[in-house]
């Protein structure tokens, strides 16, 4: 399929200006231009799947930080699934699919680097974005390597309806824990006890969130798998139990506030309980992600573990919507605008 | 030595009143009752040396913590050293120094539990309530078992010239690391760089502190070791490298705060950096205390670890106002109130 492709336009979204609070549709800019042959050592990709991350709000700062921020006028870094539409590169066959940082856009060239050959028979596309992508292996490493939960142990996920708290959450299960989601809304919450089997969750839109901890938590938090920060951290730091882990994996009630971050109050808790709180960032567990997806797969090929992905189709157009939308809580399971 | 004692006055400081903010003199209440016989299995004890330590303001508060609050009316708690006046306790011989939670007064019974022999020819007994005492060990542990700063690793203590950290960041030289200390006022400075080795030194009271650690940690800081809180450890926060590691041994500037503990605001630096906050309590590593003095006094013995007490003489009616010394910053080295 090496048809010439100049002929074709590649639609991007860009940053066009540095939010302060919530990304509004002025940071944003739509740009058209021809698609690029593949040079040697390159391919060719039509991308079909873009996630929605939390991360990218870090992304958008310009902040020293894990990942260098996107520059303005530049295209918006993202995870994404597609088909190679051609290849010189020798690891990756036309009509394969892949996935990797192929940003918002619809077509990308990429020399392969942190690109992966996605199987769409094991499952299904959007997954590679979710519990077989970043996100699932996110839950995966900070799980399984930095909370470590023993069985019997209390492990509390925040955000647990979300595309990292889920599995997370499940994983924590598996490994033999007693799991408590906190999740805003009966939705949300009805899917983590229903369909993914925590024992215990907390609507903290419902209630105010320390006497339900207590509830659910009565000896004490072991492991808390953190997506939020803010006030949710603090009372989660506040039920700590001795030698617990607390993994830091996002603050999502923080990337967005205008007026700082602000810190967690209870933090003398970690020393008061000989606690850890431990930062993890996934692209460190490259080398292991091989190890980590076939794990993830086979539980849930066995019904172990339960993904879902909240499909958006439409075209990019949609995607500064689509993370306000995230930014607001509007998704269950994995946010993925598929292009179509 | 077993005439007796009821005839001698043990007077006592004891807490009448929960402080707000700093312990002034309105918490304090002095009693004097008549020494008691030691009982079976008990010792008595006449103390010599009065531990000062931050640690004991949280001591006063009524907070679930990691050891029960002082109560209203009991005599306030506080290692001490002191000689055995009389023992019915096959561990303890008469005349026998020994070292313990003994609390503020000139008298103690004991059952022996948390007591160790100490020996006045192997070095002098302030030393025993400082760098081979409680606090000694804090830093012994903090810094090999949480630390664990690599030979060429950039080490930052704060309250670098206080009992706990002057010991740390010893024994971070020993263990080959670059040492950087915090400290208020140049004559603690001094101390730190000329006497004590550390590479770097940084007078916080001198000149903002960012643009201070910039210079002394350009590479950033691998080991924090922390006994400051509050914007100090922000700034910290705000230099660590991938990786790194924070002893959370103590926030001195947070103790005595009025309208509550301010949170790390730049805690998510934990996250972008892949890094720890990890807290310490010496007593879970009392099984190894033995372990640790031998080492500690091995290093006092040939030079390699300087040593320093503050020690102030006097009686019991010094204690409420050494304290508010302490958290002034007024000692260099380990504060003592030695009896007299």
């Amino acid at each position: 399929m090496t048809t010439s492709t100049s002929t074709i336009s590649n639609h991007q979204v860009r940053l066009a200006n540095r939010p302060h609070g919530l990304p509004g549709p002025e940071v944003w800019q739509f740009s058209d231009e021809p698609v690029a042959e593949p040079g040697a050592g390159q391919i060719l990709v039509r991308i079909s799947h873009i996630s929605l991350d939390p991360a990218m709000r870090g992304w958008m700062d310009d902040v020293r930080s894990y990942i260098r921020p996107v520059a303005l006028g530049e295209v918006m870094r993202a995870p994404a699934v597609g088909l190679v539409l051609a290849s010189h590169h020798p690891g990756f066959v036309e009509g394969a699919w892949v996935t990797g940082l192929f940003g918002v856009q619809e077509y990308a060239l990429s020399d392969g680097r942190g690109v992966r050959v996605v199987d769409p028979e094991l499952a299904p596309l959007p997954r590679y974005l979710g519990a077989l992508g970043i996100t699932g292996l996110t839950a995966y490493f900070g799980m399984l390597d930095i909370g470590r939960p023993a069985p019997g142990e209390t492990v509390v996920v925040s955000g647990a309806a979300g595309a990292v708290g889920s599995i997370a959450g499940q994983i924590a299960r598996l490994l033999g824990a007693r799991t408590v989601g906190i999740a805003g809304g009966a939705e949300k919450c009805r899917w983590l006890s229903e369909d993914l089997g925590f024992d215990e969750v907390i609507d903290y839109k419902l209630d105010n969130l320390r006497p339900q901890l207590r509830r659910a938590a009565p000896d004490g938090i072991d492991v808390y798998f953190d997506n939020v920060g803010g006030p949710m951290l603090d009372s989660a730091l506040a039920r700590l139990s001795v030698g617990a882990r607390i993994v830091l994996c996002g603050a999502i009630s923080q990337y967005n506030s205008t007026d700082g971050v602000t810190g967690p109050a209870n933090y003398l808790s970690l020393l008061a309980n000989r606690a850890s709180m431990t930062g993890l960032i996934v692209f460190d567990y490259e080398s292991r992600y091989d190890e980590a997806t076939k794990r993830l797969l086979a539980w849930l090929n066995d019904g172990s573990l339960t993904a879902r992905e909240h499909v958006s189709r439409g075209d990019l157009c949609q995607f500064p919507q689509l993370l306000l939308d995230l930014f607001a809580g509007a998704n269950i399971g994995k946010l993925v605008l598929e292009l179509g």
